[in-house]
């Protein structure tokens, strides 16, 4: 069932399961991705059928704060022949083969000058390592190391057919409009060629979520984007300064699809609703869990949390960045991902939403004492029971913080019961009457849309 | 000796042992209190022949904030009759056989029709549960499981031969007025039938409290409460909203009768110097306790901790508030309360009224370095001893850290000395003209009555 | 190798070893000194021969605060002779025989006269306690227990020929000018006669420091204070009140030449950056050591943490302040310091003034995104390995927190790295052009002398 033929689109159910993103993953392995060029392009065309999406293109040679939007690399083929003529490293088996961004080579030359060219894993010799040179103009081969040791002392054949010059950086956008301008973001990177943990399993949990948020109503504005990691950020953020200010709290997914529990790394800010939400339900999620404090070193985080910008945006992964052996290797393959994983990084996700939609502030309209929950059926009929039953101790609680000052996840966290828990006990005292939603609270009335 | 005959009362000493609290429990005991009616008046007529009381009426039908004063209920007699004649359940031999509050009654039924009255303790078969129905218009009668599972099927006479009418709700109160207006609240609950940790205990206590503090001198205003749980705290409340701004401080004391280590729940504040005091005093006790943060569920500490008053009322207590199993039953009897407990729990309260008295702030006078100790007679005349004493110790702490911005609690906690040693230091200090009070602090001169 | 003989100063290397200090105090350990007298005079001249200082004279009968410069105290000799005329206890021994500031005496006692005047130490009979009596005029000796024991029932002839009159208390001060009117502080004592780790190991090593100091160009202003203690540092606080907000950070140097690990003692503050910086040194030393938070019990850090002065000054030492059992006793001598801890000592001072030298807060010239590394030479260049190298993820730091709110020492504290890759990193981007250097930041351009 190819992604790409949209007429069986339709049969894509509207909340996709561990193996529906497995499929998608599995589709998408192949193409050989980069920082520009044709294979972003047809990524970004398949996610299309998935749920629909912007794409942008942005000329190289645009200047993006420190950084300019460099010429575009297409690839068709590359090789390297022994003088036997047979191809012992090919393109076509693996894109991880060629340094991506090589610039085009076609020469004849010994094993000692190709050798610096030549790129593998000692460690590990039976995968191919994937390397790039983006900002560097040169060439190479990357091989397993086995393969390596194997080549002879003997004449090469080496071409890589393919082309470095202007065109555009392409990227996705899906905007998805609510009752509020604020935004929550959702980035993920889509540059990497058949990579399937970095960059695809990102990719597939972050299609499969917008799919769902377009289908129900909500009342923040989400905004994804499918970019090129660090270029595609910076590129995006140089075109966006006036909006980001929008930006109520974000996450970038990247690296969620393997087996490892799920790590939260943290905002510069530290403290953010976003982080403070992510911690929350992974708490109550009843799953081991990783929280970290906020490092400059990592994916896109990097750039929305630049000193000049601060966003409250924090990183949804699962083996830390750059510190497991498959990193950046053919060992991150569809062997790599589970469904599991996938099912649930998503569901994360959408109980993070929920709580961010539902985090309001409200005010107890009757905060000189407790209010007579019995006259309104809120209360058991029999007095005098040991135990008072958790509804009723989750109504107690918000109308104990119901002061304005704390939001319903401030009363989660402090009572230790779950959001959903005080989230419902708002929802069954607001009908009776008893609370009132704080003016302009979590940024709703107050900055609503025009 | 009757706790009603105030002829013998001149027997009874000023500093209450466990013993003599036990005593004045057991003859509280057979009442049958409620939220209104003769049994609290009969309580508070009694503790008046311990310390002298005022006794208030708050009318049935008074609204009080989101509640209204329920109608007066007492009680006479109240049985199940089997098809004998024989009493199978019978008010006379415990209060706790009948539903507090339960409506009039009298008529035959059969066991079928009787059985949703009834109401036992399976996994307690020898005990009969307490319960209530004060704003729900039912009866109901509580037995012994065991008692209830001999019950044949047979008809039954029945009978509950109270009222429910307009009244009054009873509440006690003493003002023992200090040398400001200031306050420290002491509150207890006076709403249980036959139960002695819950409300006996708190009662006998505050008493004893009382009779002591009212035969001294002290800073404070103290304002003791004895009234029934819940209604009362917020019939009071209402009644008083323009005057709880004085009260700096207060406890609620339950259930600190039994052998459980004393337990402190803090104010909704957390941080307040009652909060801080009581933590001081249980962890210099050498006996083992417990401290916890505040939560919406327990005593009156929800009233006085509701948004809109957010007093710096805790609780002190024994055994955690329905956590243990004899909590609301007839094993919460004269054998669950100890002599020695009681009598702790009360040295408690001295101590920590002790802290509040002393506790105010002073000013370095000397605060250029350290003053010349020994020309004062206040160091040890041949120096370099390994060991400066504590006394020296609690001296040089109290200077360095007196610089209006720390109150001697501030001291003793920051230094891990007691407040005890702290305050005899400022004393000889303040003697030796190296400190002076700071002007308006602890709330005391800036406040004082006029 | 007289330490007097300033014709062999120029044999001491400019960088002292643990040898050299050794063998400086070996040199200053016989002499007598006291909070006033020629001994600390002979002490500060050969001083001078280390590194140049002032000698400042301050009369007895100055007022200084609390207290009064007191009269001079000189000993020539001192001895008690038994029934046949030999010295049971004879001053030339030991200094430590004759309590310390004990006024002139001469006659004849019997035992039981003279024993209220013997001071010993039963627990360690062979060791001579050290005691004073500064401020009451009275007169004894010290000697081992073993001794006491010893001394029959007869007359003896007892003798100290000392004065007590007008003279001066003697200080010695080094200024070393930084670019920056703001002072560093290294404050020793120097009014213990022959005892090792007590006075002397500060000593050298304060003495150690300012000779590399004035040898090379610093930011700061360094202030070397050698003083009797207590005294010494209210006097001179008394005569410099105009100028002492100049100290930005203190260290008192005590007892830092025994083996125990290094101890830091915060100040009053105890978040100050001295405070901080300390603690960072000590954390990334890799050897054990201990920090604690301060208390108004130690060395002169009690005067210079006083609230009225509340200056930013620790106190760096090993044994704790009088809680080992050579404390204030003759067996702190030559052997209870070691040659490998004064280096340390040493060592460390120099890593905690380097960090205060380089601590600036920067501002990150291109804080919208991440600058281009890569395109000045700063990164790798063929991108895709798993590790950053630590220089590269200390720019990525500093990038980060350079706001104008972190400086390099909060930069290094959050990133867990240590202060020189920090610092290093920040040289590296502000030769980029990357960095600028906050406005009036750190206290330095702002408040340059003029």
């Amino acid at each position: 069932m190819p992604l790409s033929a949209s007429s069986t689109r339709v049969a894509e159910p509207l909340l996709a399961s561990g193996a529906d993103m497995c499929r998608w993953i599995a589709e998408l392995y192949p193409i050989c991705r980069s920082i520009t060029g044709d294979g972003v392009r047809e990524t970004l065309r398949r996610l299309n059928d998935l749920v629909p999406l912007e794409i942008h293109e942005v000329p190289s040679g645009t200047p993006v704060f420190d950084w300019t939007v460099p010429r575009e690399w297409n690839i068709r083929d590359a090789w390297v022949k022994d003088a036997s003529g047979r191809r012992v490293i090919d393109f076509q088996h693996s894109n991880l083969h060629v340094v991506n961004y090589s610039i085009p080579v076609r020469c004849r030359m010994t094993l000692a000058e190709l050798r610096p060219h030549l790129h593998s894993l000692p460690d590990h010799p039976s995968w191919i390592p994937y390397r790039t040179s983006y900002y560097n103009e040169t060439w190479g081969f990357c091989l397993a190391h086995r393969d390596l040791e194997a080549l002879r002392d003997e004449e090469y054949e080496v071409c890589i057919d393919a082309t470095l010059q202007d065109g555009s950086l392409s990227y996705g956008e899906i905007v998805l409009e609510g009752t509020t301008a604020k935004e929550i973001l959702i980035s993920c990177h889509i540059c990497h060629p058949s990579l399937c943990n970095d960059n695809l399993s990102g990719i597939a949990v972050s299609a499969a979520l917008a799919r769902e948020l377009q289908a129900k109503p909500h009342r923040y504005t989400y905004r994804f984007l499918f970019i090129p990691g660090t270029i595609g950020a910076i590129t995006w953020l140089a075109l966006h300064q006036g909006s980001v200010r929008r930006i109520n709290g974000g996450l970038v997914l990247a690296g969620i699809g393997d087996t490892a529990p799920l790590a939260y790394k943290k905002s510069r800010l530290g403290d953010s609703e976003i982080d403070r939400t992510v911690e929350h339900v992974l708490r109550h999620s009843g799953l081991p869990y990783l929280v970290t404090e906020f490092s400059p070193y990592g994916y896109d985080e990097r750039q929305y949390c630049s000193p000049g910008f601060n966003l409250p945006v924090g990183r949804l992964s699962r083996s830390p960045h750059g510190q497991f052996p498959e990193y950046h290797t053919s060992a991150d393959d569809l062997t790599f991902v589970s469904q599991e994983s996938l099912a649930a990084s998503l569901q994360t996700c959408r109980d993070i939403i929920s709580v961010l939609e539902d985090n309001h502030s409200f005010v107890n309209l009757n905060a000189n004492c407790e209010p007579q929950l019995g006259k309104r059926g809120l209360y058991r009929a029999i007095g005098g029971n040991a135990d008072a039953g958790k509804s009723e101790l989750a109504m107690l609680w918000t109308l104990s913080l119901s002061d304005g000052r704390h939001s319903l996840l401030d009363i989660a966290e402090r009572s230790g019961l779950h959001f959903a828990s005080i989230r419902d006990a708002a929802r069954l005292l607001l009908e009776h009457g008893l609370l009132q939603q704080q003016i302009g609270e979590g940024g709703t009335e107050s900055t609503q849309k025009t």
